[in-house]
């Protein structure tokens, strides 16, 4: 039994180019992060809400691997998929392709924490849901 | 004999600042870009003229670990050292400190490449003279 | 005879609030500017290929009434209807409405111009069937 | 007796420019509102501390008019001045100025109003010292 990778599909809008004509470098966080937070909303964690209960969800490591650049008046796919990495850490794996064909555009990991108000990190509750299924 | 490494002093505006009222993940990436820029800069290579010629200056791979959140108000400095990882690729370290005390704010490694107007990664000529010194 | 007013329906992304929790008032521009870019799109003009050209569609003034802020999650719509000012400039007036309910966001009106690869203002060709419509 | 206009000098960070290979239109918003926190802050008004408070200053209107757009490399001053508008509401006068020759970029007036945090506007007791001045 597979299960299904969650993905966003989105558009180059041209005031994410830069004078090379191409997306800037850091557009593609903004991208990542977007799909992040609609992923963890379909997982019903809603990034707003901990932010106000004083529960910052934190990055604490990126790596990018940088393929193939978008341009203006591409369309793209976000793929998110996530993995415990320790006791308290999980890991985004998160893909950026060029529709319709698919070519990979970015491959990215980003390396995240739960941090309480008192500034500790800690594995909040409903995030053992995601994780099991 | 001791080499200074290069280093530009910024600081923290309002609007890079989210909801979590930290600096946003994606905006250190327009910090670090912005130091390299004024780094190769000092090195007589202009980022600007180079896209003129056709000459794209390509980030292939950015590795980032967020060690402490910049805020509202701080001032910080972001350092770069350039050395190279083969042939044509060259990996820019640039960290970041919070003044006045250095606390490390984040450590980053991007690996670039010169791409000509074919489309094919080079090495350019000036950038031989960055290497040797 | 009617006719219909040109939108997009457009998403709040959470990278685009500020530590005010609502979205940055210089993010509105970017909404606007995407807008009309694919408002001319849908009218054969791509912003893109007359930068190649060296044709510069260049704002020069812009009016912008902020009656209701977005905040994380919401849903708006960007419409875009364009008038004729004189010869040679062009206004779009642009409104945002929060979505279902379509309350009034924002109220805008952008002045723009064609530049030639000269820098002289001019009305190109292509726009006069937009403004026969 | 004259007063000294506030201004804050700044420089164009290739990352702010777009695929024209000038500075994007929605970059200039985010200039203005760097320099008026800065402003505000030298009268001791601090945008965060007021946002933590729950009182909100909110833009209600942008007059911009576009002279001469800024580039890569290009050093600017960035002015502001403040004027009540009505019994709660002010205009920053802010305009920004390339160096060296303090060619007009950009000419700019911002209304704008505090709102705390019933949402209701009203006029801060520490907002009367910048206007008596």
């Amino acid at each position: 039994m597979e299960s299904e990778i969650f993905s966003i599909e989105m558009n180059v809008r041209d005031y994410e180019c830069d004078m090379q004509g191409i997306v800037n470098n850091s557009v593609y966080q903004n991208y990542l992060e977007h799909a992040r937070h609609e992923y963890l909303k379909a997982k019903r964690v809603d990034f707003k809400l901990y932010t106000e209960k004083g529960i910052n969800l934190v990055v604490i490591r990126i790596e990018l691997d940088y393929k193939y650049p978008l341009a203006s008046g591409d369309k793209f796919l976000v793929t998110v998929d996530i993995k415990k990495e320790s006791k308290i850490r999980f890991a985004f794996f998160q893909d950026i392709y060029l529709l319709p064909d698919k070519k990979p555009v970015l491959l990215g990991k980003v390396i995240g924490v739960a941090v309480n108000s008192n500034g500790r990190p800690f594995f909040p509750e409903e995030f053992k849901e995601i994780f099991t299924i």
